[in-house]
């Protein structure tokens, strides 16, 4: 029985998208090659270098040091993990706002080391005061997000780079989904606003890549010997990833995507998802939804559960917020059509 | 400027392989389908639960549990995860013969658990002495091998189980290249042959899936359960995966794969790479190297350095074992004619 892929038309509210028609060709060209490997495999490698080099470009880090992960949960874990490790304390903890990904309790868990997460200000950004207190002479890491999952929030990089640093601890920002839309906004978030230490940023959501194309990136060499572990049997001697044998599909299909578009064609798709974002979330208010402002191209609405379960029930892919919101993330395949139509179908169904 | 993809003609180190036809037409389609997010696709989430069974068929194991993981080394870490967070110890400690992969070194160190490596047999086999004298009672796992990446041994399952039985502790078998040689062998390594409770295998080495394709198999859910964290914003409630997003393309390419293959395909490739590796064991005997005799289709061979650089400069992609020896792993795309050009090179450049 032949079974069809998720159309995405009608996908409202996930972080991947369809790979530009570039990144598409090259990961069929490279789905065999394993970057894992790269004496055995040095074209992928070579790929994988000059992605890194790409990337330090968009979140402005001259000489980056870094990899192309599984996706942001793999950098958010390596992240915390060689923050661990550099730490001189027995007991680190993280210190996180409320805002950051579930990634980040899974590492901790995984990891042994101690979250500590802190409240949001009203503008669903990290608190600051809330940090300060938080942070002690055990502290690892600071994370900060720019472009929050829940919320499309930027979190105020300099300010908690300051406290990092106070701490002498790393500051790690999550732009995953946000570090695609970011470079084409006036917010402070990448390592040439601030003392950024690592940073994950995902060319598989916005950046159009296919999956799996994650990034992490550091300023310091010593981030990733941190994680550095022995590697017999390749002709390398060490991998600093966590996992082993790697997709070149996503490190060749990563880097046609930021060659072909980088930085116009991220530049226009900024402009029209940050326009749909806007006009949605007028359509919404207008409506009479309490709808969280976009300062990125993601909204938020208190949308009944019922106009919701009806709206799944169209076969609309809309998930929630924690709080319940729901949340529509505007993800470059979303089109201003899809959400006219989507709201034809809510107008149908709410009361 | 264009660059190539590895021409597997002379890959005979890698556990990477070319995908079967079918893989590689399934993993397009569902490239950019998410298995990480079920409710937002479905139909990948479908697929994944029949890699899963159909993996169970493979390893003897009815009613699996487990999920299609990124390789092997996730797999290997989150069974040492599983068994850390089972355990009812603050100290566990995993038992493993020197033969296993460097991914439980890396487990051992993501997750602060204490790795106690015991000697191989004259056979390179895990000596069951010396894994008695390593458990205690704060031993979570004892971990079995079948098909080492070194030599392809497959270590004495049933025995290793009996003494993790003995010590309250999970039996974890490293099966990620072996295990879709081994359904044809007389070995005894699967989940019908002793009380296993963990196992990887890999769709993405010898199954010709495309990568990420991996396998974390597990007898009993309480495993998957040890792994679950909380995921709010998507619409499943938990996740036991390492990563976040996945590749649709590796659980569409191993469901292709698989049921292309399984298991007449399979068992054809086996008798064909088995007869390969004898006959390379063979041939390189002939010329007075020392060979590990294949009892899987894996021959290592003590072929010099300045042999092994000259074959290196001649483009064959070959690597050694950590003692130095040679190794030829027979991956489904390794061809006679290619071995008999490999040994023609060997002529020439041999002393």
């Amino acid at each position: 029985m032949q079974r069809d892929p998720q159309d995405f038309d009608r996908v409202l509210s996930s972080m991947c998208t369809v790979p530009h028609p570039a990144a598409r060709d090259a990961a069929m060209r490279f789905l065999s090659d394993n970057p894992g490997d790269p004496a055995t495999y040095p074209v992928i490698a070579e790929l994988e270098d000059d992605v890194v080099a790409m990337l330090g470009d968009i979140v402005g880090l001259d000489d980056p040091h870094g990899y192309v992960a599984s996706g942001g949960t793999e950098s958010n874990i390596q992240a915390v993990r060689a923050a661990r490790n550099l730490a001189d304390t027995d007991s680190p903890n993280v210190v996180a706002p409320e805002s950051a990904h579930f990634s980040f309790p899974k590492a901790a868990e995984v990891l042994g080391v101690e979250l500590r997460t802190v409240p949001t200000d009203a503008d669903h950004r990290a608190d600051l005061d809330a940090v300060a207190a938080a942070v002690d002479a055990d502290t690892a890491m600071v994370v900060g997000v720019a472009g929050t999952t829940e919320f499309g929030r930027v979190d105020p990089v300099p300010a908690l780079a300051d406290l990092a640093r106070d701490a002498d601890a790393l500051l790690h920002v999550d732009a995953a989904w946000g570090g695609f839309y970011l470079p084409f906004t006036p917010h402070e978030w990448s390592f040439a606003h601030a003392d950024v230490d690592t940073m994950t940023v995902d060319p598989h959501k916005v950046g159009r890549a296919p999956v799996p194309a994650g990034g992490l990136l550091a300023r310091d060499s010593r981030v990733l010997d941190a994680l550095a572990v022995a590697t017999p049997y390749l002709e390398t001697r060490s991998q600093a990833t966590l996992n082993g044998t790697r997709s070149g599909a996503g490190v060749a299909g990563a880097h046609a995507a930021i060659d072909a578009q980088w930085p116009t064609e991220y530049e226009d798709t900024y402009e029209r998802q940050q326009a749909n974002a806007d006009w949605l979330a007028a359509e919404l208010d207008a409506r009479g939804y309490r709808v969280t402002d976009p300062v990125l191209p993601l909204v938020a609405a208190d949308i009944p559960t019922r106009e919701f379960d009806a709206l799944r029930d169209r076969d609309w892919r809309i998930s929630t917020t924690a709080a319940g919101e729901t949340r529509f993330v505007l993800m470059p395949h979303v089109t201003r059509d899809t959400l006219a139509r989507f709201l034809d179908d809510l107008d149908t169904v709410r009361d």
